[in-house]
This record gives C-alpha cells, sequence and structure tokens, in this order.
C-alpha cells in the first residue's frame, strides 16, 4: 500500500530524511566547523519547481535528486570551489508519496557523495507544489577564486566539454521517435547527460597547474550565455571560432540544421566556460579530455563570430 | 496600473533585486570572506508557504520578509552565533504584484539591517505558489557553542522573555473582537509580537560574561517544545516552577483558562531557553529584562510540573 507523506506528519519526515543526513545533533542550526585560514566561504542557493523545473515524463525521482545537487555543485565548480556541505529545504503537498521524496533525497544524496560532500540540514513544510531549495557551502582559496568579471583581452576561451548533450536528451526523453537513427548507447548516454549532469569540480585543480588566474562560469544557462555574461562583465568581446565549437554527432543526428542552437543555447550542460592565459588554455587540453579551446577575448564588446550570437537569449529559469 | 512578475521577466526580477544585496558581482556563488581561525561555520534554512506560513490577513507583505529573516536569524542566535550572511530563495507565480515582492524584500533586509547582517544572494523561479526558502550563515566560537544536548542536572531552566504573544498576536489579528478588553498600546504590542519578532541574538554575548558554558535552543516550536527537546537531548529530567512561568496579563485578558496553553504551546515567540548554572542564570536575571527562571534540570526524564506538560504536542509546521 503506498504510504503519503500526510501519513508521517512532521516529526515522522525527519525521522525518514535522518538516514540521508551526516552525523547530527538536531540543533536550530548545523555546525561545520572551521576553515582553514587562506580559505573564503563560497555560498549558491537554487530553487526547483514540479511542473517547472523537473517532471516524471523526463526524470526519476532520483535524477529529480541528483540534478538538484548537481546544479548546486556546478555553481561551486563555476567559482573555484571545494563542497563544504549542502542544506536542502523541501516544500511537500500532503499527498506526495514517501518513496517519491525518499528516492529524491538518496538520488540528492549519491551526488554528494560522488563529489565528497554531505547533506548537513533542512526544512520540511507542506506545500500546494513539490519544492526544492538547495543551499550549497564550499570553501575556496583567497587566490584561486573563479570570478566573471577578471577576464583579459587575450584570453583563451576554452569549454570543459561539449554542449547541447543535456538539451538532446531531454528532447529524446520527450519525443523518443527523435532516436531512430541513434545506436542505443548513443540514446542512453544523451538521457544521462540530461539526468544525471555531472559538475566539472574535477577542473579548477587543474587550471591552477598552469597559471594563477582564470575567469569564467558555469554553462547552466547555456554556452552563448555564458560567453556573454563573462564578456559583459569583464568589458571585452570576443572573437569565436565557430569551427572549434564541437557539434556532437549524435546531436546531429537528431537535430540536423538546428544542433548549433542546442549547443549554444540548449542549457544545462554544466561545463565551465574558461577565459585564461593561451598557454594555459592549451595545457589544459591534454588534462581535461573533450575540452576546446573556442575563441579569444578581445578589446571592445563584440567580434567575430561573436555577434552571430543572440545574446538576448539565455535559457530562462522564469 | 498594477505590475506583475510575469511582465518583468527572469533579468527584470534580479534588476529589481539588486538593491537590497550587498555589493557583489554576479557571480555563480557569492564569495563571503574568511573566517577568524577560531569560529566555526554555522547554517540554518527554512522553507515558507503561502497559504501555510504567512497570509495577507495577519501579515503584511514586509511582515512576511521580517518574519522570515528573524526565524533564520533566531536560529543562529540559539546556537550562540553572529549572522555573517543570508541567501533567498524565491518561487513567484507570474501573477504576484511586483509591490508585494518588493516589500517582502524591503521587510526581509529590514530585519537583517538592525541585526547588522545583509543578503548575499538568492535565486528566483516561477511557481505556482508563493514560496520563500531563507539560509543564514553565522560564525561561532568553538567554545561558545550553545546546543540541545549538553543540559547538565542542577543546571537552571532561563527563558530570556515571555511566552504567548505571537500566538495572541496572531489571534487578535484573526479575531479582532478578542481585544475588546485591551488598551490599543497592548493590542499594539501584540500585533507586533507576531508581526516583528527580534531574534535574541544579544543573548549569547551576556551569557558569557557569568559562565563558560550553556545548553539550549530558541522557542520557535513553543516553550514546552523547547524544554522537551532540551531535556531529551540531554538525557534529563525537569522540576518545573510553574508559578514561576510569566502569563503577560494582556493574555489573560483575552485567553482566560486557555491562557498557559498560549504560553506552552503558542509557538514563534522566538526567545532563547536555556539550561546553564543556578549562579550565572541569576546573574543574567540583571542583564536581561524580562527573563526568567522556570526550573531547573534533574536526573530522569520526567519531573515535578514537567509531566503536566502535553511533549507531544509542539508546533507543527507540516
Amino acid at each position: 500500500m503506498t504510504q503519503f507523506v500526510r501519513d508521517l506528519g512532521e516529526h515522522g519526515l525527519l525521522q525518514l530524511f535522518r538516514p540521508f543526513c551526516s552525523d547530527l545533533v538536531g540543533d536550530d542550526a548545523a555546525l561545520l566547523g572551521a576553515m582553514p585560514i587562506d580559505r573564503e566561504l563560497v555560498v549558491t542557493t537554487d530553487i526547483l519547481i514540479d511542473g517547472v523545473h523537473f517532471s516524471p515524463v523526463t526524470t526519476s525521482p532520483q535524477d529529480v535528486g541528483w540534478r538538484a545537487a548537481a546544479a548546486n555543485l556546478s555553481d561551486l565548480a563555476a567559482m573555484g570551489a571545494i563542497p563544504w556541505g549542502v542544506v536542502i529545504a523541501v516544500g511537500l503537498p500532503p499527498e506526495t508519496p514517501v518513496e517519491w521524496i525518499t528516492s529524491v533525497y538518496q538520488g540528492f544524496t549519491d551526488c554528494l557523495k560522488q563529489y565528497g560532500t554531505a547533506l548537513v540540514g533542512g526544512d520540511t513544510v507542506r506545500s500546494t507544489v513539490i519544492t526544492l531549495s538547495v543551499t550549497a557551502f564550499g570553501q575556496v582559496q583567497r587566490d584561486r577564486v573563479i570570478q566573471r568579471h577578471t577576464a583579459q583581452i587575450g584570453d583563451a576561451i576554452l569549454i570543459t566539454g561539449p554542449h547541447g548533450l543535456s538539451k538532446a536528451g531531454l528532447e529524446l526523453l520527450l519525443h523518443p521517435e527523435l532516436g531512430e537513427k541513434l545506436a542505443s548507447e548513443s540514446i542512453d548516454l544523451l538521457h544521462k547527460a540530461h539526468q544525471r549532469p555531472q559538475p566539472r569540480l574535477d577542473v579548477p585543480p587543474s587550471i591552477w597547474q598552469f597559471c594563477d588566474r582564470a575567469s569564467g562560469m558555469d554553462s547552466s544557462d547555456g554556452l552563448a550565455d555564458a560567453i556573454d555574461q563573462i564578456c559583459k562583465a569583464s568589458g571585452v568581446g570576443a572573437r569565436l571560432d565557430w569551427s572549434a565549437i564541437p557539434i556532437p554527432e549524435s546531436i546531429e543526428l537528431i537535430a540536423g540544421d538546428r544542433s548549433i542552437d542546442w549547443v549554444l543555447y540548449g542549457g544545462e550542460d554544466f561545463e565551465l566556460v574558461l577565459c585564461l592565459a593561451p598557454d594555459a588554455a592549451r595545457s589544459l587540453l591534454n588534462l581535461i579530455p573533450n575540452a576546446a579551446i573556442i575563441g579569444e577575448a578581445i578589446s571592445g564588446n563584440s567580434g567575430e563570430g561573436f555577434d552571430r550570437i543572440d545574446r538576448n537569449r539565455s535559457f530562462q529559469h522564469f
């Protein structure tokens, strides 16, 4: 017999979630410990609504949880930070099956575990729509912060992986017939790109092997948006080499002429878009498989190739 | 003409909220700086839903914002922490008036400002119900943490102020006729208790003038619940002096026989309930107006007076 959230009440729900939480006494707040003296605190928050940010058609509850964790860890990666801990606040309609929300917590903590961090606290309340609000904390060394406004003229623009795969996965889940020309392994990979994105927490430590400065952000709102945001914040333009922007074959087989659209504006790939010294960028290519240098930062606020991007078209969450 | 959230879009909303936020570059995450070496990070999160946690009948949008901030700052106070920064994630139906949500931000940041902290980041998305999710960060000295599980037999149980006032304010707002016997100043004070609760961030520094150890929590879920939680977590019982539990006259004039019920189970008073050495408790009474010693921690898990409390009856958020 299906058990629903309304059958448990607040204390029952807290009991249910306890196994997913790191060992805590149950105080008014979580105590996370001290921070090394050369580190700064980094904080990011995201709120996800059923029917707006996830849907049972395209994402299992485990995936909903995984994606919620991954999006916040990606924001930490984008700042060059190491995760320190995560809290989740949940709004649930009383008719939510207990198994559904337990599975969300499972996927959520699976992702945290893979990236060496833990759920340290939360809140659970009644709502009319399933709502997940995640806040992640990280630590970053003072001189190793990655920000959007520090790109310099002459920097290479590097992406840490291909784009459009999450969008392609989503489209395939919504319209399975689009996958006719694809091998089942390719379909699986695209589904995974959408359902189990991998935040690039591995990237920042690699960067510092080759240079002391990097600007950038993640591409959660699309590759085009990331380039645009960095250029705006840094007061630079960009020369983009369109032939260097990878268009995965699997996307071409599904999207045809629209492929470049998916790559530029698809969103939710959670790669990093970085501006750094050209030598360092070239060295990074050896360490990060599938990374690509797609252009360079130039003076001004436009540039060849950059002008072909629709700069008012970012992935809209609202 | 009323302007609605749907007229603004994501970027418009971000522009709208920017003036309320501390000076930030607009990166993927907020950079909060370093922490003194003897401090630990404290984190708390709360999620509030329209119709469940607030209502236009009893709370203006400014009050909704104030209360959301105050509840989280109270959790920091309960841990003995100093606020460091706060983020807010907001879910909004497109038909929300822009003025409404702007007023929420105004009340929210008014409260933060009064307690010397700031809004450092957030997220805004579309939802079907107005949802506010707040996460607050604080710092606490390692040897000055207040927790629930450290009460000792012989400790005095001290409350930092009277209880039941928020509940009385709420009832008066819902049923103004209850206020017939009250002076208008008393009505104002009770309304304020509900609409503008004051987190007790002033209390922890006073404690350390008189002792090195305190156990406790805030009374957001009711005075009875706080005593029960501390006793359970610390493995102690309590002898309660019911005659020492203050019952404000204004509450007696409204609630009559139910007064003690409101005082014990009303909730949302955001006072602190502390267990500490009796000498220190007595000294604290001189520093904190309206504080009262209402009992002592004893061996076992029950005790005179304590047995009269319905320990399964806490203020339910679900």
